[in-house]
């Protein structure tokens, strides 16, 4: 039996549930394979099959495991790999993984740009942005959260264009912004905000990667800046250098 | 005067030191700004000379800020930008960033590959590979911390043409394998070991960035495998997606 300490801090399913997580990263469990059945996890960790339950429900909750009704808990087909490229689409990524997309927006709202934002759009600092704040989701669990920021005087009423249009390229273009390319990609990575953890449904222990990317038209111009965070145990970025 | 709780768990100068490297990470303090003196400190905090100074010596340590006697102490000229291209040399993207580049060798040995290597270098999971761990500094604050993989067949004595020749790069041509390209590189971030961050001189609370990158020669054939780690409170990582 594993010695979990009933005198420390942390409920006892929550270390059973970071015992589980480690051994899912380490590869001691497979993406696809079946975690031990209920009866084994009440033995091997010596609790009751409720304090199993919270840890599974809480591993579940963390996109790192899927219950099958009448078959047991499997280990989540693992990282989504993302493919960073000069024109990455989140859907097109997800689809062609088998992964189902889908997303939620936030926040709408017009703001004055921050220092930050304004040095990455070339606009004066406090010069108004539209921000929008979105989560999206792979089998519905959150891998991305993203601020988008566009130039307001650019493209007024961008709510509704958004809404009239499936696509943020068609409402672009309906501004007459046909093409526009990636101008600069930087990654990072920083432990979230409670906000932040909550959102995208992980633990404030684990660490976000964060991109931060610069689009520009034709003309070289930019029309958007976007911070998005995903959570580092869900995703793992590729790039081709070519 | 700020509140510092004095019955946590956690020394003091060590919670003012994570509260003033959370204002530098906040950008309260720029890149280059000098931080508030000693007296500041003590008065912002409550606490004696002796607390501020082991407080700012840990921030020190962590290669976040600089002091320079008789002037203060500096936030550190900040984050790295590394960017992450197809040849990337360690040694050329700090020098042109004014940063003084280091390194130490730490391991050099030859074990059977584990599977996860021998999957990246194409060979059978048990076949003999040099195992190199080495850590590469900026301005004598470490950054990388590199485990690379050679398949040891392909490369006998590979530790005394390492010893010969000034690069890693003049070493390989030695066996022949004068030209190489990156085939693949794929970004993580996760905690870091105990080992790791003490290594990269890090808190153990701060997540590394993770490259994992698979070298190939002119054939196409893996001559390297390597996965780096990267204090990721140091280093911004630019992709060129060209």
């Amino acid at each position: 039996m594993e010695t979990i300490d009933r005198k420390s801090g942390s409920a006892l399913w929550h270390q059973i549930g970071e015992i589980l997580a480690a051994d899912i990263a380490a590869g001691t469990f497979a993406a696809g394979a079946k975690l031990p059945t209920e009866p084994e996890l009440m033995e091997r960790f010596g609790v009751s099959r409720f304090t199993v339950r919270q840890a599974l429900g809480h591993l579940e909750q963390r996109g790192l495991v899927r219950a099958e009704q009448g078959r047991g808990t499997f280990v989540h087909r693992g990282a989504l790999d993302y493919m960073l490229s000069k024109k990455t689409r989140f859907s097109k990524n997800l689809i062609e993984q088998g992964f189902e997309p889908g997303g939620e927006l936030l926040i709408h709202e017009v703001v004055a740009a921050s220092e930050r934002v304004a040095a990455r759009l070339k606009l004066a600092s406090g010069a108004p942005v539209i921000h929008r704040r979105g989560v999206m989701t792979a089998d519905d669990v959150p891998v991305e959260l993203g601020d988008s920021y566009y130039p307001a005087d650019r493209f007024p009423d961008f709510d509704r264009a958004r809404l009239q249009y499936q696509t943020i390229s068609a409402a672009l273009a309906s501004y007459g912004v046909h093409d526009y390319v990636r101008l600069s990609t930087e990654i990072e990575a920083r432990m979230p905000s409670a906000e932040e953890a909550r959102l995208l449904r992980q633990p404030k222990s684990a660490p976000v990667l964060v991109i931060l990317k610069v689009d520009v038209d034709s003309a070289g111009v930019p029309i958007a800046y976007a911070e998005t965070l995903w959570s580092a145990e869900r995703v793992t970025f590729k790039v081709d250098l070519g």
